[in-house]
């Protein structure tokens, strides 16, 4: 990123994230002002302005910054192909360490939302496809490392990648918009059966 | 259905679905108006109000009427099991013998905001919850019937199913907020592999 003026200064970026991040889940996507973001913060809403000019703007940041740490968020190091995949799975399902369940739920509820505008809009569009294309690189590459140790089957990384995101984005879909309570742990279980059977060499 | 003075003539009805679906098509799900819908009928939106008190009782009725032929649409009769599947399959990701793959995906980028607003509005998700499980049921009898008929391995009929709609519905989505056209083909190819590796027997 250059320095130019309008950079985020680090500490203010992190607090505004923080502040959309509170804000979606606290009131969805389509009620969410700007006037919302910054009551969450000690900022007013022409600081916020300052450095994101449109709420668009913002969000896109904040898609940006969601997907940032996907990796050292979600992949364990020093772990086995099968223990990376595992460890990403649950998370991505069921949270992060410091996420409580409801919480993921939340934001996933707004996302939800905010991704069923990005045929409307073309920068929203951009973004998701970043994010998920990067989401799904980081599980082709752990397919990958399992194929080159041996412990995976010859699989198409990429083909597989995408099976699995397609399948816990739709658990997650589910269990948001129906009151199937259960529909992340009857797909964790099928992707486990998937994996033992499809990926994982016997 | 009880003969009750608010029961709508299954022409009328015939008409004003078909009207919702053109226009949500044309308009997605934020910009729909009663009005929007009455234009594309010859009846004014008092009609539609008469039958209809309100934008969500229609959508709900809307959502039901979708997926109240859905057997009929998607499956071959007097079909293999292993047929049956593979042409559901096909007219859930591509749409049916009588509508394009650009009408199928306009209806299913309504469909996706409708359904995001599902956590806030409590009928839209209940209907959403009762369509989604026509449709699994519908895949897990294709699957106990090919069980039954000794062509399938003895899985899990629900969890299948499960798996099955959750991926083409994550790849659904994928297609309809990336830029990532191939998305469809990418999950039917998948699914083929699926279900020959894991559900038919080898």
């Amino acid at each position: 990123m250059s320095l130019d003026d309008n950079e985020v200064p680090e500490e203010t970026q992190e607090e505004i994230m923080r502040a959309v991040y509170d804000a979606l889940r606290e009131y969805g996507y389509a009620d969410l002002t700007m006037q919302k973001i910054a009551e969450m913060t000690d900022k007013c809403k022409a600081t916020i302005h300052y450095h994101y000019n449109t709420k668009e703007e913002l969000l896109i940041s904040f898609l940006d910054y969601l997907v940032s740490n996907f990796r050292d968020w979600t992949v364990k190091e020093n772990a086995d192909p099968l223990e990376k995949l595992n460890s990403l799975l649950d998370k991505m399902i069921f949270g992060g360490t410091n996420t409580s369940i409801e919480e993921h739920i939340d934001i996933h509820r707004a996302l939800i939302e905010l991704r069923s505008q990005a045929p409307y809009k073309e920068e929203i569009q951009e973004q998701t496809t970043r994010n998920e294309k990067h989401i799904r690189t980081v599980i082709a590459d752990i397919i990958k490392e399992g194929i080159d140790q041996g412990v995976f089957r010859d699989v198409e990384p990429e083909k597989i990648a995408a099976m699995i995101f397609a399948s816990l984005d739709g658990a997650r879909i589910r269990r948001i918009t129906t009151n199937e309570d259960f529909a992340l742990e009857q797909i964790r279980e099928a992707l486990d059966d998937y994996i033992n059977e499809f990926v994982l060499k016997n």
